[in-house]
């Protein structure tokens, strides 16, 4: 019941629309963009015009134009000058990167923090650093249209039940703060399933789950082509699904959370390496089981199945077409796939599993940084023209 | 990075709009359309005398005029003239209803079926033989616009495995064959989430959870203001998550699913009432808990418990506004109130349950029949003056 675009609205969607179509394609010809977007040619060349004059992109014509006729110009995103700051806060490190119109990271910046828990303050002062030397290296003309950071949802809880959540929004107005600029946040899940949807395992697909294991788990929901939010934008809270109601208590107050049974602790427990942590650990664990080591197997079936079960109730409800492990669990899931399709294919109506793929993250630990450089796009996309008479 | 549409589509856009507000909202002036459409007044005028050259609403000065200088015209859905076919598949009964634009309930037909088990040919004859006299009994003039089914998810196992869900659309067929015309289908969750969400305890939430108790549970999901479908139609199958893990087998062939411990037998079981089966069951055992009964409270209590435990995942996954609790979980829920409310405090976070809201259905039993009409009238509001040509 929406009220109908102007023509200035479609414009401004049209011009948004073109620019994250290259943003995502790469450089595309501007007789795929006329076909794509279903625009007729001197529309294309309108709003190419315009981005190309703002120093957004600019056309070229292609490199091989043998034997073609007349060859039509190619739109490439200005990757160099156009970027955003994208940070991502892991249990054992601290990451920021400048990343180009394009999705390509430009420079990149990480320092690594093993065994610490997360404290508000912690790491944020380092974060901006990293910002400001990552913006002092762009190019002297260069534009920075958006930063954002992907932070633990676990960080909430520092602060007490009562705002639970509200944490990761603390943690960005002091990264902010510290930074000097405006600094969007969301979780770790959520902007992972962010990045695997936007150029990586989940790309094209649009119902997707994605797992991320980091001592907990988190987790992000792609539905209908978009991150699903819920009502209050805290959905996918996914490691505190309860999965067995007589396991054991959660830090979170309740008791059988997923979390418990394949998170970090337990699995490097029940693999014979108690007292262990971080993802050198889990892969050590890993290295065991493959090795023929008993204990190390035994654990990984153990957390295989548990993976499994909660993977097949997010297919019941869900029924995604793609869920994707990232962080430690794209270590784990390969060790554990034997449990975790035997359980789904248990748990699971065939209509539902019959097109279901299970993946590791394509951008590998980078998932969330990616999401993270998403969401700092997002402003640009909406309306590309406001950027640059700022 | 869809097209632009064009004049002809924002057009058909607009009518389509326009009709559905009248037919949510109700009767509706003139200037109450140009404010909530965000359209100008001449454009309102002419989209409204199209809808009514077509048949399908009617203007008329407002009843209560006095003092206030020149009305507005009220713009009101022809609901005798315009009208949808919907059916309802319930374990003990099977209901037919002639439902007019703007949602009003003109005809009704309803055949028990107590204790019935569910085969593919069951209630098909009876239910177009309704559909037969619903239709001898509108006005002569008036125009049929769709059909739709809200058929039990179950029904999908009586071909096997390979093809689940199936059924419900072979359902859908052998209806349509039987009705002599297109019949549309959607699961009993489905479509009470849809009822619910338009003219019910949801309506006004964009994001929703609907759960029907009738022998099993079914269930849907509200997401964005639109149902969540998943990558092939078949998502939240909410009875078969499982909670339970170390618990009874279910009928689907997996172990501890949401249904074998918040269904319908087991309720009667655990509540003193084994071997007996249906609405009027659950009554009986619902009062013999309100009358003090030992064995009816506990198993009120334990279904609760579980019931609150599943509601929580849900709660933890989604983040809705409102969960709804339709069918015979209209009768549980209130009765069990206390046990989901301290499952949801002790499962989820403070952020997560703050607006939440647990409701019984507004529309009572109807409410997937109402789901089922709102599925009929779907072509309608696609293009509306498509269906007065024909």
């Amino acid at each position: 019941m929406r009220a109908a675009p102007t023509q200035e609205d479609i414009r401004r969607q049209n011009l948004g629309a073109l620019l994250r179509r290259v943003h995502l394609l790469g450089p595309v010809s501007r007789a795929q963009l006329t076909a794509g977007m279903g625009l007729n040619r001197s529309t294309i060349g309108a709003l190419t015009a315009d981005l190309t004059e703002a120093g957004l992109v600019l056309e070229e014509l292609p490199r091989d134009t043998a034997g073609r006729g007349r060859p039509s110009l190619v739109v490439r995103a200005r990757s160099q000058s156009v970027y955003a700051l994208a940070f991502a806060v892991g249990a054992d490190r601290l990451v920021a990167a400048r990343v180009g119109l394009g999705g390509v990271v430009l420079d990149r910046r990480e320092v690594e923090r093993p065994g610490g828990t997360f404290g508000l303050d912690e790491g944020v002062e380092r974060l901006a650093d990293f910002a400001a030397h990552l913006t002092a290296s762009a190019e002297p003309q260069a534009l920075c249209v958006g930063a954002a950071a992907a932070v633990p949802a676990a960080i909430a809880r520092d602060d007490g039940p009562a705002h639970a959540r509200s944490g990761t929004e603390r943690y960005g107005a002091l990264l902010a703060d510290a930074a000097g600029r405006t600094v969007r946040v969301g979780t770790t899940g959520n902007l992972g399933a962010l990045g695997e949807h936007t150029r990586g395992a989940a790309a094209g697909h649009d119902d997707a789950v994605y797992l991320h294991g980091d001592g907990g788990i988190s987790g992000g929901i792609i539905a209908r082509g978009r991150p699903l939010t819920g009502a209050d934008g805290f959905a996918a809270e996914l490691g505190h699904m309860v999965v067995n109601p007589h396991g054991r208590r959660c830090w979170c107050g309740s008791t059988g959370c997923w979390e418990t049974e394949i998170g970090e602790p337990t699995l490097l427990t029940r693999a014979g390496h108690p007292g262990t942590r971080g993802r050198d650990a889990v892969h050590r664990a890993v290295d065991a089981a493959a090795r023929g080591d008993k204990d190390a197997e035994e654990g990984l079936r153990s957390v295989g199945d548990w993976l499994g079960i909660g993977v097949a109730n997010l297919v019941n409800i869900l029924n995604p077409r793609i869920v994707v492990f990232g962080g430690t669990l794209r270590l784990v899931y390969p060790a554990a796939a034997a449990q975790v399709r035997s359980r789904i294919n248990r748990t699971t109506l065939p209509t539902h599993r019959e097109h279901l793929r299970l993946r590791t993250a394509l951008l590998a630990d980078d998932a969330p940084l990616h999401g993270a450089a998403e969401l700092a796009f997002t402003e640009l996309f909406e309306n590309p023209l406001e950027f640059t008479s700022a």
